[in-house]
């Protein structure tokens, strides 16, 4: 242990401010874009953001079987299809880089010129090429609050809810880093007591709070995952916001779920945080009765504890935290969603993405989605500038943290921060 | 007209058969696998398959701005991407290269040598790498034949349908192109009058008969198309076989669509015939009533006249017309599909694939699904070989085909044809 990047002890040369997600112990991967406009992999300590690329060509990464060009790409794709195996060897020697103790990069003025870079020179993007990505709806607290809204309260969990880690096929082409601002779309609703459908911008643009895990190439074509070795196939996990329309998904999603209602944006944070990373923050999941079929039993712990927190921030005002959960609340774990994912032989691929679905805690307050903290608008929110909100206002940020921490160690996520725009308006926005 | 690849009266000095579906005025864009396991874009008059890359590398399409490794790629996205007027440069200029008139490379053993193929000693592949899959929903006999077997006849179509086209994302990476086997798919289902789900391999695997088209680049993010743009930005066509499990689609459909339902496999004909070259089949949609909102209003003909037939074969069998249908059956049109899963800004980009939904006629035999045309098995299919069919077998290869016509000229789309193997067997089938 004490040799692997997960050493609680090891210290870096780079300064780490406390309460930093980014200590040694994390080292996440992510795409930059760099100040001399170069796309790079990257990885991050403290404040500071770490050129792969570079310091591949400079011998770094020497005796770890990787092709030269591994990190100078504009999506980690191939990295992560080298396979867990070459990830631990990566992430141990960017430990062994940066230790304090080391002392080959840390007193070569001229390489570190080339390696590192302050937060303020780099622009983070979108770490992988998403080939598909699935959103599950894995949150027994999220499932009751929705059907207890919109259906019935006494069977609020439709009948296969405890059975299947139900999910279904989102759009990868709309999903966008941190900092990417929104646009409240257009579309149709049916509004309450009208005959006919009109045309308009959503009125109820809602945040979820997610997180999703990027896969590995995974298995062949008509070939399931074993929910034994699913974790293997898991590179890491990053946060993420699944942007609906509430409105327009009412009307649409019956009986094929919805779809514009989501497709018009998702965002994450940038820097995927390795499974290894989470390791010391694994914890049990929550009791499943009943018992699932046998081919989503597992065994020991697949959940960890990973705090999760949003703000809203209005235009122009202070943030302001509206919820706060944790990832350990789902019912279905990881393992157990891409073991479904696949019994049916349905393929994995590198940089694939799986949403974890609206993570909802026990609580009104730990809810996770402005939907459940306002009871379909019954309970606005107070904001700290004398406002209300039902559901998000043109102008708004909505931010989203995540972290995880023991009394030696705090390993985070940074944030996924995004602002809503007032919807398309072909006059004014058409170049 | 008499200058472009349309030109009825043209002949290819490439010898065609009456009845082909590759005439000199088809001119489709596939991959292939040449007898050098070189991988390159082609084209295919009559049996003769056409290697673009090497007729570009000989200078063939000369005065064309085109990148030089444009077609000696695995996929036809960067293609695709040039847009609509390069496609069209590039499709009249393969009619003028192999017009009986013109004697350049029909004199020219040496590149013919080079460029030609016989269709033994190619192997098709999937034409391109699809980013995001959307399937549709859009024949009202297909909606309204579900809608009564599984809800109330009286009711058959959902509130939403007759006002939106209606559609979900699908799986892009279990998509294949003909030829290759399907597995008959695992999973989770409800039998009738259980208390508890069962697991097992799927005992209802149907085929849908639909087709699907192909997109080009498309808008921004946040940026709808328009109705009347929306043409401009399909390349082209494909028969799709949406494989469906009926039985693991009843059970885990609710509330957020089919999945895994779905997702074991989808299989497309390989040669992506363009939108131009089906000019000459355009027909009126069926009448909209109710009016559609004015952002799915359009002008024209939108639909094409496409004659679509469904062979079932039995293991060593022959095989036997099941259905014929018809494209121009659809209530929504593609135009109409593009404008509606954009208006919200959703982006489309270069390879996007979005199928039809099944496409099923108004009369019994016009059906384009197993579960429509037994009527969920209650009236099984007679075989020629005197077994019965309720839904498709281990063993069965289904084949769909599709062609237009008229007096003058058949454009066709050649076949998607792939059979059903038995469920993965983790003892038998894992190496």
């Amino acid at each position: 242990m004490s040799d692997t990047a997960n050493n609680p002890n090891r210290k870096s040369w780079i300064p780490v401010e406390k309460d930093s997600d980014f200590p040694i112990q994390n080292i996440p991967f992510g795409v930059f874009l760099t100040r001399d406009d170069v796309i790079t992999i990257g990885t991050r300590i403290g404040n500071t953001a770490i050129d792969l690329g570079a310091l591949h060509q400079l011998g770094y990464f020497n005796d770890i079987p990787l092709t030269d060009d591994i990190f100078l790409q504009d999506t980690l794709n191939d990295f992560i299809s080298d396979g867990k195996k070459t990830w631990r060897l990566v992430r141990n020697r960017i430990a062994k880089i940066f230790d304090e103790k080391n002392e080959s990069l840390k007193n070569n003025k001229e390489h570190r010129k080339i390696v590192l870079f302050t937060l303020d020179e780099i622009e983070m993007q979108l770490p992988v090429q998403i080939g598909d990505y699935t959103d599950f709806y894995s949150s027994k607290e999220h499932a009751t609050n929705v059907g207890t809204m919109f259906r019935d309260p006494d069977n609020a969990l439709l009948p296969n809810w405890l059975h299947i880690p139900v999910g279904y096929h989102g759009r990868s082409s709309t999903i966008v880093p941190s900092e990417i601002p929104i646009r409240r779309p257009m579309g149709q609703t049916m509004p309450a007591g009208a005959s006919e459908p009109v045309f308009g911008s959503s009125k109820l643009v809602d945040f979820e709070l997610e997180m999703a895990f990027i896969t590995t190439d995974a298995n062949l074509m008509g070939e399931p995952i074993p929910i034994e070795e699913a974790e293997e196939y898991i590179f890491g996990l990053v946060l993420f916001n699944d942007w609906s329309a509430r409105d327009i998904q009412k009307w649409e999603y019956v009986p094929l779920g919805p779809f514009l209602a989501k497709n018009f944006a998702s965002s994450i944070s940038p820097w995927i945080v390795t499974l290894d990373a989470l390791e010391p923050f694994r914890v049990e999941s929550p009791k499943q009765d009943p018992e699932p079929l046998p081919y989503l039993k597992y065994e020991g712990k697949k959940s960890f504890d990973i705090h999760l927190e949003v703000d809203l921030a209005p235009e122009n005002g202070t943030p302001q935290t509206i919820t706060k959960s944790n990832f350990k609340y789902m019912y279905w774990n990881m393992a157990q969603q891409l073991a479904h994912h696949t019994i049916n032989g349905c393929k994995v691929n590198s940089g694939d993405m799986m949403g974890s679905g609206t993570i909802s805690g026990p609580t009104p307050d730990s809810y996770g989605s402005m939907l459940e903290l306002t009871w379909r608008g019954e309970k606005p929110l107070k904001m700290n500038d004398g406002s209300e909100r039902k559901f998000i206002n043109d102008g708004d940020t909505v931010s989203m943290r995540g972290y995880c921490e023991n009394d030696q160690v705090r390993i985070g996520f940074g944030e996924v921060s995004n602002k809503l725009l007032p919807p398309f308006n072909p006059k004014k926005n058409k170049k």
